[in-house]
């Protein structure tokens, strides 16, 4: 019996689909679980697919093509590496193990060096996507040995999305942790995203008082323009959606308590401690925070008021569309945050990430997948030292022609009372940004003050302490 | 000879100023350093002080009366292990190591677990005040084994600051890390203290155009009113100091990037950790970052345009009156947060923290003193259970008349083009807090529309999935 060129290991669903995938594109697939159920119910459910079942490691191993391709979809952490040093001693020079997991980027780099020590190559890969990503094609981040990713990439960039033009959604992204670090980025990203729509979605139905229905017919409308995207399709589909019990809309039955899985947590964390400003994501991680707080909420809501609720008393037409771009910007200075970060990475980690080609594979497969992000390519080609997204040309056209709509409509949400912290937080970023100079001088002057910590002065370099008092 | 109640090791400034403080309270005080060069220089200065060098670890420890009372006031990380390693093996069951360094509360935790099994205890303590606070009194966050902390808290109560009330500004924080942890959250409110004031600045500068003799004034001011603290005192002064060099104003001459040393980070990371929303103090520390982009915002200014720039054509006075309460009631705002935090933590590290003591203790030596932490004393004997100080009828009162203030304020700083990510942040957070209903019923929807992650449901308990396709 012949051998496979590549097995999986870990049958949850993420791992099952991406087998599956790969066996769609005429690949035997090896398939190993802990718990040997997964494994004979996958084979059962899908008798004709070419998948070669293992119940034990030696059988799943002994079953792979040289060099050994194993792609690990188990969770995260501890699991990992019990499977990675289960596997460890069956393995041989030049073979490669694949994390296709949910890893701290920190986590992938440890790994890779430990198992580079025994000539083992590891590749730590972003899969964005979920579940019908996996199956039909995610967006592929990996990161690892350079000569390691040749040696997989065939397989990656047959089952990963195709972009518009046809483009699959997998590159290269850099040494060690670089892959999945931009997977973190990413669904950082994806919770700025979310929570600027959010925002929108609040401003038009509290603001202007829309409807439902007028709601999904707005988002409809803005996905056919600049703002097409993933989340926006999906967000004018769910104010189409009734709740099977009770006929109302979906949407008004379902509790305002998001939760989180940790990922954009982690990308704040790690804008921290690079010291570069990611606010506005942070801010979102805060919103999905706040908003679990519901109990609290509901109490504070009784004792607490806030501004008198008026009647929307504008241009109804005018105001939707000055919420578009104020959305449209927000995204634009969300991704030029995070980019920022990204390019920040690339200098401490030594990665030599390419931003254009992040950007490229993120146009299909994943959940942020968005007509825009070709600006962002389109960007990093004409400049690849960039650096800051708000410099380019065309982001510049969109910061002139659409902040005063973002002005505007935070200014009209905080007299309703309505919360935008993301809104607001894009244009106290944009205004920073800008500023040739901002009010630094006193904090560093109340340092010096307090701590004798020194400043700088704006007339010559160097060190200087005042004595204050 | 006899032997000394307590040893001071490492003599860098804020442990010399400790020694002295110690000292003057009428105790001798066993001095060691890595390097003898520093304890002969300290005892040539003070040749009259009961200073008690000791040039080997053997003979300082061998100088103290059991148990020994040892302050470290080494660097935090690694040179505080090593000390203790070093001490380790010459110290007998019950004597008390206390780290007054800046320590990350995790290393607290662990160090203190550790010791104790070798029946040694271990105090952390966070020290308020810089140099001149330890030399005359600081603000004391003691944490650690309950009976040690009653060993030393004699002399720390000597030597702290005393409240305007005669409070000695020490007590007894919680066990392992809670004490390092207080002062960690105070670092952190620091930082949202001083961007606030930094905002209020810009925007009375760049909205209404006062001058630097103007805003000396209104600090001035200010700084007898329920702001009054010691923030605010020296922002009065910074304005009214002469460079000696130019001549100028010296608050013109310092450069706009400002510095920090991290605990502002600690604290926005342990926030995402434990899950409570920090925004206003993460948005702080975002800004000091911003700043240190320099090159990069004058480069900006240069191509991004903002708001046509406008004279200020309202009532002066009325406004600098609005950007007052701004500053008081985005400032209440912070502190709700960061209490807030204090609780959250209490709870996942079971220490019973003491909300009003924490803020008892802050009244005095330490850098965010200010009369309005009575308040805070005051809503915590009230309600020692309170879930937010915005709860609080003082600070909802101070909300009911203050908010408008706060909205007018963000609004014309936006419309301006002035940056004010802090009271932007604090206005978010505020709405969010009292809204029943916040959007993220669209973030739930959203995610389980890609994800399959589940929702919750307004009318019923459970988790429940939507086929929205």
């Amino acid at each position: 019996m012949g051998k496979q060129a590549i097995g999986v290991v870990g049958l949850a669903v993420m791992g099952r689909n991406l087998a599956l995938n790969i066996e769609s594109r005429g690949h035997a697939v090896s398939v190993f679980n802990r718990s040997r159920e997964k494994t004979e119910e996958l084979v059962a459910e899908f008798p004709d697919r070419k998948l070669v079942p293992a119940y034990t490691l030696e059988e799943f191993v002994e079953s792979l093509e040289k060099p050994r391709r194993i792609l690990l979809m188990v969770k995260a952490g501890e699991p990992t590496d019990a499977t990675i040093a289960s596997l460890k001693p069956l393995l041989e020079k030049g073979d490669i193990l694949i994390d296709g997991g949910n890893t701290h980027f920190t986590d992938t780099i440890r790994r890779n060096q430990e198992l580079a020590k025994a000539g083992l190559h590891f590749i730590g890969t972003g899969v964005s996507g979920g579940e019908e990503g996996a199956l039909k094609g995610p967006s592929i981040m990996p990161g690892g040995q350079r000569d390691a990713y040749d040696l997989v990439a065939p397989i990656l960039t047959e089952i990963a999305a195709k972009a518009p033009d046809g483009e699959p959604c997998v590159a290269y992204m850099g040494p060690d942790g670089a892959g999945h670090f931009v997977k973190m980025v990413h669904n950082g990203i994806e919770y700025g995203d979310m929570q600027l729509i959010a925002e929108s979605y609040a401003v038009l139905k509290q603001v202007v008082g829309l409807s439902n229905a007028e709601l999904g017919a707005v988002y409809t409308e803005w996905n056919k323009g600049e703002l097409d995207s993933y989340l926006i399709e999906i967000t004018s589909k769910i104010f189409a959606k009734k709740d099977d019990e009770t006929g109302q809309d979906l949407v008004d039955v379902i509790l305002d308590r998001a939760a989180q899985k940790g990922t954009g947590k982690w990308t704040s964390q790690n804008a921290l401690d690079l010291g570069v400003p990611l606010p506005l994501i942070t801010e979102s991680v805060f919103a999905r925070v706040l908003s679990s707080l519901k109990v609290e909420r509901v109490a504070a809501s009784k004792v607490i008021e806030g501004p008198a609720t008026k009647p929307f008393s504008g241009d109804r037409a005018a105001f939707i569309e000055a919420v578009r771009r104020a959305l449209y910007f927000s995204k634009v200075i969300s991704y030029a945050q995070g980019f920022a970060q990204l390019r920040a990475a690339s200098e401490e980690y030594k990665w030599d990430l390419q931003f254009g080609t992040i950007a490229k594979i993120f146009r299909a497969g994943c959940i942020i997948r968005a007509r825009f992000l070709q600006k962002i390519t389109d960007a990093y080609a004409k400049d690849p030292a960039l650096a800051n997204l708000l410099l380019d040309p065309y982001f510049r056209d969109i910061a002139s022609n659409y902040q005063a709509a973002l002005r505007d409509v935070v200014s009209a949400a905080i007299a309703a009372g309505v919360p935008v912290p993301t809104f607001s937080s894009a244009v106290a970023y944009f205004d920073g940004y800008r500023s040739a100079r901002l009010p630094a001088n006193l904090v560093q002057a109340q340092r010096d003050f307090f701590g004798a910590h020194t400043f700088e002065r704006t007339d010559k370099p160097g060190s200087f302490h005042a004595n204050w008092s």
